[in-house]
């Protein structure tokens, strides 16, 4: 099994990567670019079998390591 | 519409991130926890309508500047 998590900042938090990126597709003549939000990617292998176990222990990791709650969100599958 | 971008090191690639992810997970007693990629997710929002130019102009985008492709693979989704 496979989890693939992604981590992205809340809206209401500034993101300054993402207005970076947003100016710089801008000046490299990218029209028709509005906001951009960078976040992180994670995906990780799991080796049990037992698809609701895995994935309450994801939660708990995203809530406990892997995101920082206050000012991120995450969303997860696990295939 | 909006591109919804995943960026991921090649498997090649020596992933100093995701491994320290996979020893704090195991060091914080999560088991059957196997390789760990780490990788961005970016959302751009877009403001034109044609989806087939929006996709050229996203996939030249990750080539040139959002990614690095001699070590880095990149998928994206227009919705």
């Amino acid at each position: 099994m496979k989890a693939k998590i992604v981590i992205t900042p809340k809206k209401a938090v500034l993101d300054p990567q993402g207005k970076t990126v947003q100016n710089a597709l801008a000046l490299m003549g990218y029209t028709g670019v509005g906001a951009v939000h960078v976040g992180k990617y994670l995906e990780i292998e799991l080796t049990g079998a037992d698809k609701d176990m895995a994935s309450r222990q994801i939660a708990e990791a995203c809530h406990k390591i892997l995101s920082n709650p206050v000012i991120e969100d995450y969303r997860f599958e696990i295939e």
